[in-house]
């Protein structure tokens, strides 16, 4: 039998490149292996109280990319959190045997505090409880996480053990899947690619776009001119060039190395391999966007899906607590 | 058209007489001014995580009583809290404009860390959340509470304001309605009647055990003899008296303070108008004891009474924020 793995996957909107390399293909591949839960966590998104008003938009054309990226809805669960309301009976109930003690020192809760104390709401101090309701509520023994998650992960273990201990065994301790993600840099060549920095390449761009912003995108700064040697170790693009491809990175180092290879031809080269990989995802996510009615059948299918076991859990939590 | 009040009740198990003449005869009271929502409150039974596995039966026992003593399920909504998922959607929804500062200050929250610091549980903390939830998710205007819950409305009518400051005006501001509930106090005469201190009469018991409990009760300390002239003002059954034979109150007093009155008498005298008082409100309660099937009837029809009006205000809800 296959293992059932759980990722919640916050709204930010349009798939970029990053969130492709780092996280999206690794759902993609995770499909086939194991029995696959992929939630679009809604819910979290408003954990600190930012505007909302386009979280329904990025919500959906979050979906509509993950279904171009080859998430295939008969394979895996894809649904919305907030679509699942179970999850939020399940969070009020393990609030019940989560120390508050245990939440005040997450270290990403610390940090939001220092970032903005005004906005330190309740909400926002039950992220890990929340984040724990999301994952047992299927029972899931399987969670990819990157590095930074692994505290959130811990304490989701701990909830689950003494939800274990005071009501009996109900829930698997999920497992943390760690996937050694590349870190992809940004077109600014400093950053994290990310949309906020505007330093991305959505999936969903054009062709045109996609070039003019690779074309833009920052070097080796210490190549002023064209027969300046260059360093690839420290190049944005290059890094790229390792993910797209890769089969000629030698090559490519050693050109830039010896000046042979300019960075404008280097990037025309990267530029046409991105839209080159990408050009099946964006037929079909043009394909996919024609159909609306196809997306909130997914959506409609997936949630179902997760409830059908999502009731299993609750009735069973539920009896433990003694409230049914 | 009439408003709607809310009130929460506490799963205590069976109703005792100072459950009745404090709380519940208002709510039978009500139920003619007022779009009566009356909820047991189980999940809130969970917030200490005290032994839960009487809490099924005592919610049973809770509606029986409730029954019995009036509350008509064609009048007013009667169910319980978990049979109302949404209202754990919106206590998570709720918790997202809730600041944490608010919950920590809360009186009753700071007692409760002073009795039991290794008991503070998330869902503790979120008490006053789950409050609100429960009141709003019915868009009650009215909540009958008591000096000691007036710190609680308050919070909920500030969690109401932020709220709608943030997502427009959706919420009504709870109004208290301050209920001069008489303060009984229980048999030992010294404490208020409860049932964790035995000192109470339950509406359930028989004849002769409330005969029996009253003529064990503790009178004026200082009346030793049959011929020391009693203290009425220091004396419990006479408060109890006060209650139950209003009508020849004076003569009682005077009887006790010559001493022509025995407390042997007294005590006869107010067992059997308690017992006179509650005779049909046991024949009705052994009627619906006798039909299991129509108190889970009653349960399920009240429930879906306030789910209708549940789901309406939770779409709303999910609108404003976003999520819908
Ligand atoms: S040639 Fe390519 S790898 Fe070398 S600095 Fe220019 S863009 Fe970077
Ligand atoms: S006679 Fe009645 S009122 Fe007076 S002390 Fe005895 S029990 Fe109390």
């Amino acid at each position: 039998m296959k293992k059932r793995v759980f990722s919640g996957i916050r709204p930010t909107g349009r798939i970029h490149l990053g969130n492709y390399l780092g996280a999206v293909q690794n759902y993609v591949a995770m499909q086939d292996e194991f029995e696959c839960i992929y939630c679009v966590v809604d819910i979290h998104a408003l954990t600190t109280l930012e505007d909302t008003h386009l979280l329904k938009e990025n919500v959906r054309e979050m979906i509509t990319d993950l279904l171009a990226a080859g998430l295939d809805p008969e394979k895996c669960a894809l649904f919305v959190q907030s679509h699942v309301p179970e999850v939020t009976e399940l969070f009020t109930l393990l609030g019940m045997v989560t120390p508050l003690s245990w939440l005040l020192r997450v270290p990403t809760f610390k940090e939001k505090v220092k970032q903005q104390p005004q906005n330190v709401n309740y909400g926002l101090v039950g992220y890990p409880v929340l984040m724990t309701a999301d994952i047992v509520l299927y029972k899931a023994e399987v969670v990819p996480v990157g590095e930074d998650q692994l505290p959130h992960l811990e304490l989701a273990r701990e909830i689950v053990r003494r939800f274990n201990d005071h009501f009996g065994e109900t829930f698997p301790e999920p497992k943390a899947r760690m996937t050694t993600f590349p870190m992809v840099v940004g077109l600014d060549g400093r950053e994290k690619m990310s949309k906020s920095l505007n330093n991305h390449i959505e999936l969903a761009a054009t062709p045109e776009e996609t070039m003019k912003k690779v074309m833009g995108a920052v070097t080796d700064p210490a190549r002023m001119r064209r027969a300046d040697p260059g360093h690839p170790e420290v190049c944005n693009i290059y890094k790229l060039q390792q993910n797209f491809n890769p089969q000629v990175i030698d090559e490519i180092a050693e050109g830039c190395r010896s000046a042979s290879r300019g960075c404008v031809e280097c990037k025309k080269q990267l530029g046409a391999s991105i839209n080159e990989f990408l050009a099946p995802i964006r037929v079909r996510r043009i394909e996919i966007a024609k159909d609306q009615a196809y997306i909130d059948r997914v959506m409609k299918e997936g949630a179902e899906k997760a409830r059908a076991l999502a009731r299993v859990t609750i009735t069973e939590v539920k009896q433990r607590m003694g409230l049914l």
